[in-house]
C-alpha cells in the first residue's frame, strides 16, 4: 500500500510556527511529505502534487480546475485563522473533502487576553501603573473612583463563534448576566449554551461590558455605525478583539476618547499601524497591536490540531479539532 | 420586649461607606442605634452604651473590663479586614461573643484585581499600551516574545484564606495544575479544595504564576527573603496581592528590576507611599496604590454582609457571610 | 416570494410526538406544509412534492434518483436518533443538502437514566425496597456489606458521542477519574474534554463503573465478547445504555448473572422482548425496557430541536441543534 | 516535652471503623494513644485521662466537672454525626474546646443516595425492574406514562447543612430553579450559594423534586404535618434523607401511598424497623433501612477527616474538615 502524500505550503505561516521536529517527525510518521516554506508554493509544485496528495496543509489556491486534478484529496488545513477567498468551497464540499480552519487554535489566547483588557479597563489596572509612577497620592477607595467590579457585572457577546466559546467558561465565574447577540445562531442554541440571546439593540444598551467577537462579513461589514456606537451604556468597558472592520473605527475611537465608553482595541482596519498613524495617540484607549493570539503558544495548539486532524482524516474519520468551512458561510466571510 | 442596642463605631470607616440609606433603615428596624462616625467614639460614649449594646459595628477597643460591663454583647462586627489588636478575642469567645471580620467582602475584588495583574504580567497588557504608543512597530507573534499564556500555567498559591477561596474559582477555568502552600492549612484540606498542597520549596520553583496572598503573622513576617525569592522560577509572574511584609520588599523589587521575575505590586510597607519615594520608579514591576480591595463594590458588600450577620446574631443564630475570628489566630496576626 | 414547503413523514413517531398544536404553527408560519402521518407516505405523495421540497422532517426514503428529483431539498431532519440505510449520504452531502438526525434530543434522558441506573448497582438503591418490604434487618452499614460510592470511583466510558457528552457533566462532580475509549476519537479532543484517553483493555480491567454508550457498526457489532467482557474489573457497575449489539449478549447476563459484575440492562438484540423470554428472569441484573431514552421531555426536546433548525435552514444557516450526518460514518452505522 | 495523650472512646462506632492500622500509626505519632472498644468507656478510665487528655475521639459524657478536671482538652472528635447530648457546649466552647462532629464524611454518600433516589422516582428506575420481570411488554415512551425528567425540574431543599451542600454540586449540571429552604440562613448567606431563598409554603408548592435534609430540633420536630405535606406539588418526587422526626411520619407514608406524590424514605421513627412492621407494606414509597450514609468510605472519610483535624488541632490550628459545633445550636438538635 503506497503511503499517502501530505503537502504543507503554510505561507505566511513560517517553518518555525507549524514545523517543528516534533510535528515534522510525526507528520512523516504518517505519509510522505513535500513541504515548500517562506513564499506560496510554486504553481509547477502544486501541479506536480495534485494528482497524489491526500492532505494540505496550507492556503494553497484551490479552484475548481485544480480539485479536479486532485482525486485523492481528503482535507485541506489552513494554518491561519480565516477562510482563504481562491479555494472553492462548494466543490470541495461536494467532493468530501474537508475544509479546515486553525481559528480555534487562536481562541484560548485571543479570550484570556481580552478578559485581561476588560478587567484593566474596569480596575484601571494600566493606569494604575502610570499614576503611581507619575506621584499620585490616591490609594485605596481614594484612587478607586473610576473602579467597577467585573463580579456581578452585566457583560455582553456579540458574536458567539470560537471566540466566544473560549470565553465564556472564563466569565461564568464572574456570576454577571450574560448576553449574546449573533444573527447567525438561534435563540434556542445559545440557551443551550447558558447565555441569554438578544437583540443588538439591548445588547448594547444593557452591558456593563461589551465584547466585539464578531466575524466581518460582507453584510455586517461597518454595522456598528457611529448612531449604534452612541447607544453603548455610558461608562461601559467595551473590547474590540475580533475585527476592525464590525465597527466604524474613527468614530468608535473618538467616542472613547470623549469617554462615553471605555475601550480597548487590539485590531486596526490597517495593519501594521504606520508608526506615526494619529491612532496611536488617541487618549482613553487601552491599545495593543494585534497581540491577542499570535503568541507562541498558539501555534503550538495549532501544531497539536494539525496533528489530531491529520491523523483522523488519515484513518477516514472526520477532523475533531481545526474548524470545518461552513460552504454556505465560508463565502460571506471576508479574508485577508 | 425591649429593642436590642446597635452601636456603630466604624472609624476609620466613614459614614458613607456602612451606613447609605438603605443599611440604616434596614438596620433601625431590627433594633435601636448609636452610632459614631468620623473619629473612634469617645470613651464616655462607649461606656454609656456597655451595659445594654447587643451588637457593636466598628473597631471599638474591647478589653476584658470592658467587656465585663457588657452583659448583652453578642458581637462586634468589625468592618475593616483585619483583627484589631485591642480586642481581648479569648475573653470574647469565652463569652461566646462572635467576634467577626469583614475581610469576605474584600476578597472578590482582590481576586479578580489579581487575576488581571496577572493576565497583564504574562501577556503584557500593560506595556502594549505604552508601546504602540511609543512608535513601535511589533505585532502578532512580532510582538509576543515575552508573551506567556494562563491558560495551562503552573499555578501557585501562598496563602489560602479569603482571597485564595475567591481566586481559586477564577483560575480553574484555565485548566493549569494549581498547587497551593499554606501552613495553617493541612494537606486533605486543600486536596478537598481541589488543589494540590505542596511546601514552600516546590511553589516558589515550579509556578509560572505566583500569587502571594498571605496574611502577615508574627511567625511569617519577612519570612520570603532574598535568598528564597531567588528560588522563583525565572521570569515567573509573581503578584504580591495580600502584605508587603510576607517579602523583604526591596529584595523583591530588586530582583524584578533586574528582571529575575515579573512583578506586579499593590501593597507597600509604608502606605501611602509618599509621593518620591524612590520605589514608585523601580522599573519592571506593575504598581497600583493598594486598589485592589477598597472599591464601592468592596463596601457595598460590606454592607450587605453586615445586615445578613446582625440579622443572624439577633435571631441567636451564627453569623454566615463575615469572618469569625479563630481566637488563637487571630492575636498572631499583625494588625494596623 | 413563495413559501418554502416543509414536508413531514415522521413515521414511525406519531404526530403526537412531533406535531403539537405550537409546533404547528411555528412551521406553518416558516412555510407550506405537507403531512403524512401514521405510516410512511405513500410514494405517489413523495412524488408530488419533491419538486417544490425544502425541508424534509422524518425518515422517507431518499435514495439519489429521489434527490435529484428534488433541486430545492436544504434539509432532512430525521426525527428518530439513528441513521436510515435508504438515504444517499454522499449525494446528499455532496449537494449540500443537511442530513440531521434527533439523536441529541434523546441524550439527557439517556444520561440521567444511566446515572440513576448507576447509582442503583453500587448503593443497592433497588434492592434495598425489595429488602425491607421482606423483613430484611441489615441496617446502616450492617446493610451496607455490598455499597460502594460513586463518589471518587474510577470511571470509564465506553464511546463517547451524544450520550457521553451529556453524561459527563453528571459524572464530574463525583471528582473520579475519568476515562474514556473511543476508535473515532483522538486522544487530543478526548483531553481537550477533560477525560483521559485510554485503550479498550485498560477500560474494561481500571473501571469501578463502565458505561457502554458506544453505537453499533459495522466494525464493533459483538466486539465485546464474552472473553474481553471477562477482564472487566470484577465486581465492576456496567451499564449496557446504547446498542445491545456491542456486546456478545447472552455472555454478558450470564457474566452479571454469576455476581463476575453488576449490571444494568436498558436495550436488547430483540425488541421488544416476548413477555415470557428467558432475559427476563436472569438474577443480578437491573433491568429496564429501552425506557432511557424516549419520554415525554424528549419528544420536546425533539420538537424545540427541529424548530431551531429549521428556521435556521431556511435563513441560509447551519443547523445547530440536531447532529449532522457524517458522510464517511453514516454509511458504517448500522439502523434498524 | 511529654507527648500529648490522646483518648479513644468511639463506641457505638466500632474498633474496625476508626481505627484501621494507618490510623492507628498515624494516631500514635502524634501521640500517647489510650483506646476503649466496645461500650463506653468506664467511669474509671474516663477520670484516669482527664488530667492528661488533649483530645478525645469519641462520645464521652463530658459534663462540666469533667471538663473542669481536663485542663489540657483541646478537641472532643465525636465520630458520630450527632451532637451527644452529655456534653456542656457552652462550656467547652469557652474554655476554647473544640467540639466537632463527624457528620461531613456521612454528606457525601447520603448526596449521591438521594440523587439515586430522585433519579429512581422520577425515572421509574426500580419499579422498570420488577415490571420487566413479570413479562409487562411497555417499552420506550409506551412504557414511560409516568417518567419526568430531572433536567430542568423544579428542585427544592429544606434544609441546607451538611447534607444540602453536598448534593447542590450535584443537581446544578441538570439545569433547574433550584430554591432552599432553611430558617437559619439568611436569603444573602443562600444566594451566595447559587440558590434562591424561599419560604416554606412555595418549596413545598412549587418543587417538582423535594429533598427533605433538615436536622431535627426542639422547634421543627413534626413540623411538616399532615396538612403541610398536603400542599406539596401532586406528583413531586420526595426524597426523606434526614431525619423521620421532621415530618409527621404516617401522614406522610399515607400520602405518598395514595399516589399524592412520590415519597423515597431512608429514616425511621424507630430503628431498626421491626421486621414484620407495616410501615414495610405500604405501596408506592421506595425505602431503604437507614442506608444512605454508613457504607465503609464513609467511615474512612471519617479517619481521614479524624487525622487531619487531630493533627492540626495539636499543632494549635482550627480543625478544618469535622464540623464545628455552634454552641448556642448544638443544644437544640435532637440526638439519639
Amino acid at each position: 500500500m503506497t503511503r499517502p502524500l501530505i503537502f504543507l505550503d503554510p505561507f505566511p505561516r513560517t517553518e518555525a510556527m507549524v514545523w517543528d521536529d516534533a510535528t515534522r517527525a510525526a507528520v512523516e510518521e504518517m505519509g510522505e511529505v513535500t513541504a515548500h516554506f517562506g513564499s506560496r508554493a510554486p504553481d509547477a509544485l502544486v501541479e506536480r502534487i495534485l494528482p497524489e496528495v491526500s492532505v494540505i496543509v496550507g492556503q494553497t489556491a484551490l479552484p475548481k480546475e485544480r480539485l479536479d486534478r486532485a482525486p485523492n484529496l481528503r482535507a485541506v488545513l489552513n494554518v491561519k485563522a480565516n477562510w482563504e477567498p481562491d479555494l472553492d468551497y462548494a466543490e470541495a464540499h461536494a467532493r468530501g473533502i474537508w475544509v479546515l480552519s486553525a481559528a480555534p487554535a487562536m481562541a484560548p489566547a485571543v479570550a484570556e487576553f481580552a478578559l485581561g483588557q476588560a478587567l484593566s479597563l474596569l480596575r484601571g489596572i494600566h493606569t494604575a501603573d502610570t499614576r503611581f509612577r507619575s506621584g499620585d497620592m490616591g490609594i485605596g477607595i481614594g484612587g478607586n473612583a473610576a473602579a467597577r467590579p467585573l463580579f456581578g457585572a452585566e457583560i455582553g457577546l456579540l458574536g458567539y463563534g470560537n471566540l466566544g466559546r473560549a470565553l465564556l467558561p472564563l466569565l461564568s465565574p464572574f456570576g454577571g448576566r450574560l448576553r449574546i447577540h449573533d444573527p447567525w445562531l438561534s435563540d434556542g442554541y445559545l440557551r443551550s449554551q447558558g447565555a441569554e440571546p438578544t437583540d443588538l439593540g439591548t445588547l448594547l444598551a444593557q452591558s456593563d461590558v461589551l465584547f466585539l467577537l464578531a466575524g466581518v462579513t460582507t453584510e455586517n461589514a461597518g454595522g456598528l455605525t457611529r448612531a449604534r456606537l452612541e447607544t453603548i451604556r455610558p461608562d461601559a468597558a467595551v473590547i474590540l478583539a475580533s475585527r476592525a472592520e464590525i465597527v466604524e473605527f474613527d468614530a468608535f475611537l473618538s467616542l472613547a476618547a470623549e469617554g462615553r465608553f471605555r475601550a480597548a482595541v487590539d485590531v486596526f482596519p490597517e495593519e501594521p499601524v504606520p508608526p506615526d498613524h494619529p491612532w496611536r495617540q488617541i487618549p482613553n484607549v487601552l491599545f495593543s497591536h494585534h497581540l491577542a493570539g499570535g503568541m507562541e503558544a498558539s501555534y503550538a495548539l495549532i501544531r497539536e490540531m494539525m496533528l489530531d486532524d491529520i491523523a483522523q482524516v488519515l484513518k477516514g474519520l472526520p477532523p475533531l479539532r481545526m474548524q470545518r468551512a461552513e460552504p454556505r458561510l465560508a463565502g460571506l466571510m471576508r479574508s485577508r
